[in-house]
């Protein structure tokens, strides 16, 4: 240990790196920390003195912020997850696979729609100017284990007549309550995003209005799908 | 101080940058103002003599910008806006730190529905052979703080009935004026993009009509509803 | 075979890589093999002693990962599949060339439209608040290969008259459940993704009510489009 | 002037270039132009003799390409305008900061909508079995610069009754001809994309038909609406 | 010619790269040609002795593809084609230029749409409890010689009575097929994408009904629109 210098350079797959020797013994029972605290003759040097790693060099960046900060901040959109992963479990940076496991374990592709049907206010409102959006119910529909991941307490499942087990689909989930905007922000927060979406109205004319509905609010019934996918 | 060249090389996690070394010491307090006024034999060289800092290579360009023009201008569409923050943060940037911290606090994720219930301009306007577009009002829909932060002078809450909060949900603000083109620009220029659109027609016929309202006008009647998200 | 050294110096179109020389020989009969067991001085060597290759120097960083590994993981969203493939068949790397075509081979581009016509639950249901999705059909169209690859064994093909050949376009499929969100997730896993959608209501009032049909279940009927692409 | 060599090379803040003198003299009044006009010794210069230029490597290509054409042209959807303007400002290419002006100033952000009332073609032709599109007018919304400058000549403004001022928004526009296909080509070529769209249908039975319109030509009434949006 | 060494080395502006002097010959009459077949003294070259191209160094890579294979590949979604045009044009490469061009030219930018009526299979096929897609025919709509680049032997411009010049746009073309997926198909090869969908439903009540159409396929009678865009 004490044989090698304070400041190590690295070839790694021929992409050069510069650290310290500390950094790289920082987690313990590591590739590397094996590497680093032998003998340093065991470890090939390149022609400029650089002890040489055959693995990917451009990967390597992320490795060593791991190691310097116990913990990784991957880019937005970071497109090589999978090719990390199989870098660190090569290092055996076992807290990196895990939390490289978890950013895609925790978050399994998949499809959730929220439809509602939806009029405007025109009854005991009916005298003001502006008619707001008004509906009763926020429908989700999807497999439950998503559902239940994206809507945790907010969900209401009490009309689902199979008790969903969670890798069953189910159109039998509503919200508790009736604001769209707030499942579209729990859907983003759970990196979900808008896909798709339909809208249709009604058909009929107030002949089939039944007692104690506007036939104002008959006409502008409207059912609206909204599909989100996460990759 | 004086015993630094006027020209710095650095070998910042292996990439190489060269800059002057007053360029180092624009801001004061920082790692690096305390690095570059101290000895030069304390900070560690590698074997070309670069000065080391053990630190991610890539993202010291903007460090190094930053440093050279006091502000920053990142790249359209960066993606490692937290990785630079962390940057920032070990070298003590406090002003760039802020500035990071603005883009996103300034703008949290979340989304805003807008909708309007319209048809055409068939009545007084009939003879004429174009029908334009008539709406009454641009109903705003969402988490009260984003709707205020985006239609700032625009928005009319005067009949949301909880004086809404800013974390509340409503559904229950408009716009004073009638542009849906103005809201959507509006929308744009706070970082917020058009996901998804429904759009449904009515039920009915003319035997609902009530007085004063042309029974085409009726008959086109329409609900659009627009979802802007905010990543 | 021997003559070489443990490890390789590369430049590879002026990129410069290191690796193990038996990293070279993992895969037999190929031109890296060839190259690397012949005489060291039959290969062109730069002013700084490392064996040159004349191709392109940023693609061969996959060379060399699938040499390490045996295996090839690409970053999401590769955009140079086409170009690794070339450069794959010039080394005779017979397996990557394998693997690459069967990432575009078995994924060929095309459209599939998922339609249903749906409505809500307000017969036997009725005096229940909630009134949850209803639909009769999943319908399927599209290419009958496509078809196939995506759905399986949920797909029933039972009412297609023509016992579609798979080149042959089909508008007569469905599916055996009636999740659109379990159609959603074999669609996504197939690496499709929804392009758009449309949505539309019915006319007609309940004078056209057939026996035993709710008549708000009918005039909540419509029928929804959903078009998913694969490029 | 005569004391630099043809061929320089330079390092910007730690990327190095290299290029010939005169081009680097091809503008005048630059400081490109005016550092390599004095004397070769004012300049900083690096371990390996390269000139030194403390300023961002990255984007010192496209300041060099500039300067050897005369003229640029960015990757598409190139991300860093603003910065390469910051560079260009820095080295006082005035031509430069003027062309990345126009590429930003010309195309300010905003939104268009384009709207239609359309059917189909029942009437004189109803014995064809094809009924093609039909519809009146395509009618245009937004800031009324902004339709100006993608419509030009095409716009009708004849029924604006404000004959809008340019930052005014109207939806009193239409055009002069009735195909979807080259309004939407129009506002493509003037970098708008289609960002959401709406389709509505309309209500009322045949007892509303008016003298001389067929009564499947009122059935299929429809409006869609179209969202355009510029970045 | 006998004066180069077999393997050059060269800098292009800043950038270096190895290849054969051979490679550098396989195009006659280009600029590399003639500088490469003249004396070697006449270039110039830099401090290490590699021969200078005062040019973008980035994209050479590609320059360089093209001599090795006399094709280029290039990657997925390139966006330096005007950039790398350029510089085929400065070093004499017909043959890039020209594939380049092709590649812009054959595939002008423009936008074409897709509309058809449809409905279900109710009448004859009434007992059935599957009810198919039903449509007569696919409308295209656009400007002509898009149009028939797209869909070939398959487009009917029978009833077009203007008998369309390729420039002019036209709503007068339809399908000599009904499956929408294979007109999608068609948009998806010829690199279109979808860009926005639109449906609406009908109005009116079954008093409308003409002799011989089912009651409730006359319901559910809706025109879906689809917009495909090229860049």
């Amino acid at each position: 240990m004490g044989d090698f210098p304070a400041m190590v350079e690295l070839n790694v797959g021929g992409v050069h790196y510069t650290t310290k020797h500390k950094t790289l013994l920082s987690e313990p029972n590591t590739l590397l920390h094996e590497m680093f605290t032998g003998k340093p003759n065991d470890i090939i040097k390149d022609a400029k003195g650089r002890y040489f790693i055959d693995r990917d060099g451009v990967l390597f960046r992320y490795i060593l912020d791991y190691l310097r900060d116990s913990a990784i901040s991957l880019p937005e959109g970071f497109r090589e997850k999978e090719r990390l992963k199989q870098e660190a479990e090569h290092f055996r940076l076992a807290g990196l696979v895990k939390t490289l496991n978890q950013l895609t374990e925790n978050r399994p592709p998949g499809c959730i729609t929220v439809g509602y049907r939806g009029s405007f206010q025109f009854g005991k409102d009916g005298l003001a100017d502006v008619k707001f959006r008004k509906l009763s119910r926020l429908l989700i529909c999807g497999r439950v284990a998503l559902c239940r991941e994206v809507f945790g307490d907010t969900l209401n499942e009490s009309r689902d007549p199979d008790h969903g087990g969670p890798d069953r689909y189910t159109s039998r989930f509503f919200l508790k309550h009736t604001f769209i905007e707030q499942a579209f922000d729990d859907l983003q927060k759970s990196g979900f995003r808008l896909a798709g979406s339909c809208g249709s109205g009604t058909s009929g004319s107030s002949t089939d209005l039944k007692p104690g509905v506007d036939s104002e609010e008959n006409r502008w019934n409207h059912y609206n799908e909204f599909v989100f996918i996460r990759d």
